[in-house]
């Protein structure tokens, strides 16, 4: 068979990683430009682009949000028992006070009024475009060797306040971004043994939902 | 100010486009294996990976998808008026039928049981995984030199049925890929004059909502 030369994307997806551990290296400012754009040209149902950045260097602020991250991951922790609540409580779930920089992006469900193009039979698109955004960024970053992780142990409600975001906006992710001190060769729940990666074809049908296609 | 070399990643993020119309060339097995491989690389909460893959070649389940959409969009069209009206009218939201692969990408959110790690607090974060998979295929394809369009005008109840997807699993995408007849240099919603991209300035704010960086 013909050597297929890959595009660089390819590199990108399969290097990144969730990042939990940053230098304290700055980002510059035209890098952090250029993240934001790749994440504003993502695609949105309507060309509603439902997504608002609000940018985190205070201290002050990060560090209200690493309290609401405490008290949120010592109840998510208690589901977990024995051996797998010994691993759950080694692991780093943020990077909230190391990262020079954290990023909240919200979905906005009002933008452009009640009639989106392509929003009328299911309503959540919008936040479906969000999290293609998200996607992008985090893409943009892993090219640009920065890292990034998403702190999902968080309650929204306590969240929008401590950001002031308002009534209406929905807080869709928090990231944490920075240089890391590495990446991992494979993600770090695979690496510690609490998940692992599943089979490609395993997940693939042919046409309808349980129909494998037939090899050959 | 010193020259930045681009990651090619923009070049591909700046590129993608909804694509809508299709030329009838099949997409190889490997490049359509590749696609689907950059999906399964997204990131998911706990790596849950929630996501199913249903690869639709079959004419006649495309023809049923197609009526789907027709009965959806005869309703869509109503909320828009005069003008508007007469150019949504124009306009081509699908390409389910001239499109060589349709694609539809599901959600299972019971994947692992009840207790998947950082999906405590916030239960849907499931759904921004299956996203964050999806914008991967699109860049994958992109790259690829292959179009994809998401069609989100469709009954979810009533695709599940044509589709046999089971009782509790979302199916999240349905879209249509194929090597394009041209990618557009800007979003087609916008070449039409529908909407125009927003200035990203206005979309960041400094550490709070509202809040807008001094300039310096």
């Amino acid at each position: 068979m013909e050597q297929v030369i890959q595009h660089p994307i390819y590199e990108v997806i399969f290097s990144r990683r969730d990042v939990r551990r940053f230098l304290p290296r700055p980002i510059p400012e035209e890098v952090l430009q250029r993240i934001l754009t790749a994440a504003h040209h993502a695609p949105s149902v309507g060309f509603m682009q439902p997504w608002n950045f609000i940018v985190i260097r205070d201290t002050g602020v990060k560090g209200e949000i690493k309290g609401l991250f405490q008290r949120e991951n010592a109840k998510a922790a208690q589901v977990f028992r024995g051996k797998r609540r010994r691993l759950y409580d080694r692991l780093k779930l943020e990077g909230i006070e190391e990262a020079p920089v954290n990023l909240c992006i919200t979905c906005d469900p009002k933008r452009f009024g009640p009639h989106v193009l392509g929003r009328h039979t299911i309503r959540r698109t919008d936040l479906y475009s969000t999290c293609c955004a998200i996607q992008n960024l985090w893409l943009a970053a892993r090219a640009e060797g920065l890292g990034v992780g998403w702190v999902s142990i968080l309650s929204n409600d306590r969240l929008k306040k401590i950001l002031r975001i308002p009534r209406g906006i929905l807080p869709v992710a928090y990231l944490c971004i920075g240089y890391p001190i590495e990446f991992l060769p494979q993600p770090e729940l695979q690496e510690v043994g609490w998940a692992s990666r599943l089979e490609l074809d395993d997940l693939i049908f042919a046409d309808r939902w349980g129909v494998k296609q037939g090899k050959g």
